[in-house]
């Protein structure tokens, strides 16, 4: 398949967008002045971050739109166009080509309200000799508030999660046995190959006051509830058992005989939101969110003391079993 | 080597930038509203676009940041800061990164004349179990008069270049045939290896009344002047001898016995401008660009019949047996 084909068949289905003065066919697309103030880059690597055996096509192209739509909500955002970088492995042909935009399409459908904003506008596509090789680069715009960054935790401040954790490492695992076919365990399947973004939830989380810091879960909940406070010198103390996570999740972990904590406490790739509010704001954003139908759930406390504790359910031990732990290229992230 | 110590390096290379509020490190990059409105994106594959045997890392950056510099240039506007994507193959280590930032910042300072302008804003880094893969988003913003598409050629109009055409393809065949130990061809070589984005010209053209259309060579001149007469119906009819390229092209084509018009009218990689100028007013425009130290060089004119008639040296000739060129991936682009 030829270059100008995969183009062509991008271009054919994309429509004019909100802030896009010139998209698909240029050297560069024009963006109205003033319509974005946020970009995410976001790459899947064929071997590292999907399967072709475990994702279908859709599945994968899903998945490179919820990572960056992620990035942009947990900046208190709302996402726009987007260029897409495809290097395409041996076995892609035209039908795969289709499908990865299928999805790509299917996800804006699903996880974004206004239609025609997020689509794509531009980008390059080539043969790759090896695996294939995704990129999404996303636009979004703050909300009058401005940007929601990792930094602004503070001692006392409330540590809240919106969605669940666990439900992609323990569905990955689900596949990496071959046990997909287990209908009970069919929503861990479908987290892992088609994850949620919490994206009108963090545009929301954006608009209100107290709310300090976010960020998405893609290396895992303790990690990525690290990178808020570690530059800070801060540190939280969690309550496992308030970590919200798929019932399905504690079942599946009891008849595989798996680490389920571990999958709650590290697996990534959930993209939910870790939210940091200020402990006299917290009761009336959580109120109001749930009149949004957002489920904003208290786990734990910002305090001085450097480090997450997590307590509950194997207490400490589940924080040391987890110090050792990083998104290295060897352990290829959700994979490792 | 860790993911977090590849964007460190990066971090720690880089200062604050002009209309960027918040760079590296958060999910998103926040930029001035208003501050861009142009962007393009491209991607270089290992065993495709560059292979480590005839480039160093220094050269891939330098050629990842050339080509989209490039891409603004042909819009007609200068460039500002830019994502990166790295996904890297299995013998990359640390000082290769180092090596890839390195040319990326000797691209910025050669081509770029406003300091803090052109730099890293945010990215993503992967490990790819086979070859390395690269991807760059630059923004830019356009001039005064806007942006300077594919679409407005008019019959009659002048076919002009800026930049020479072929050097690259002829050094990438120096290097395919192990010869570039050969000093008399050192030109061509580093012109394969470091590419000469028209960054001043473009944006100089783009301020320029008459100045209708503009595409950089990427895929070779025959095919990208044809992206700008193809979809309005038009063609031209080009002096071969008026073509600019290196007198060390011509010398080395016929020592090697190549095809030396086909580095000319089909090599990539080169990013000259190919400018298409209302015929009244192009005579004034490339004396005014000669006065800023830019040769403007007129090498035709479009007319109403189709396709791309190129004569000298061959004659028509030429133009038959560019008619079957295609940038496919089963060619790989410029190693095709």
């Amino acid at each position: 398949m030829r270059e100008f084909d995969i183009i062509g068949r991008i271009k054919a289905r994309t429509g004019s967008m909100a802030g896009v003065r010139l998209g698909i066919g240029d050297d560069a697309a024009v963006l109205e002045r003033g319509a974005f103030d946020l970009v995410a880059l976001d790459t899947m690597v064929e071997g590292v971050h999907f399967r072709w055996g475990w994702s279908s096509a859709a599945d994968v192209g899903w998945k490179l739109l919820a990572r960056n739509l992620s990035d942009i909500a947990a900046m208190g955002g709302t996402s726009g166009p987007f260029l897409l970088s495809f290097a395409l492995g041996e076995g892609v042909d035209g039908a795969c080509v289709d499908g990865l935009v299928e999805g790509l399409e299917a996800a804006a459908r699903a996880m974004v309200e206004a239609r025609g904003e997020v689509g794509p506008i531009g980008g390059d596509t080539t043969r790759s000799p090896g695996p294939t090789v995704l990129s999404l680069t996303l636009f979004g715009r703050t909300g009058p508030r401005g940007p929601v960054t990792r930094r602004g935790a503070q001692a006392g401040d409330v540590v809240a999660v919106v969605g669940a954790l666990g439900a992609a490492a323990a569905g990955l695992e689900v596949l990496q046995r071959g046990l997909e076919g287990v209908g009970r365990w069919a929503e861990l399947v479908e987290a892992h190959r088609r994850p949620w973004a919490q994206v009108r939830a963090g545009a929301w989380l954006g608009r209100q006051e107290g709310v300090r810091a976010m960020i998405d879960v893609s290396d895992g909940f303790a990690q990525d509830l690290g990178h808020l406070l570690r530059p800070a010198g801060l540190g939280a103390r969690v309550e496992f058992e308030a970590l919200p996570s798929p019932a399905a999740l504690r079942a599946c972990a009891v008849e595989l005989g798996a680490e389920g904590s571990r999958w709650v406490l590290a697996g990534g790739d959930d993209y939910a939101l870790v939210v940091i509010a200020a402990a006299g704001r917290f009761e009336a954003i959580a109120a109001a969110a749930a009149g949004e139908g957002i489920e904003l759930v208290s786990v734990g406390r910002v305090r001085s003391e450097r480090g997450v504790e997590v307590v509950g359910a194997g207490g400490l031990q589940i924080a040391a079993s987890l110090a050792g732990y990083e998104h290295t290229f060897e352990g290829g992230g959700e994979e490792g």
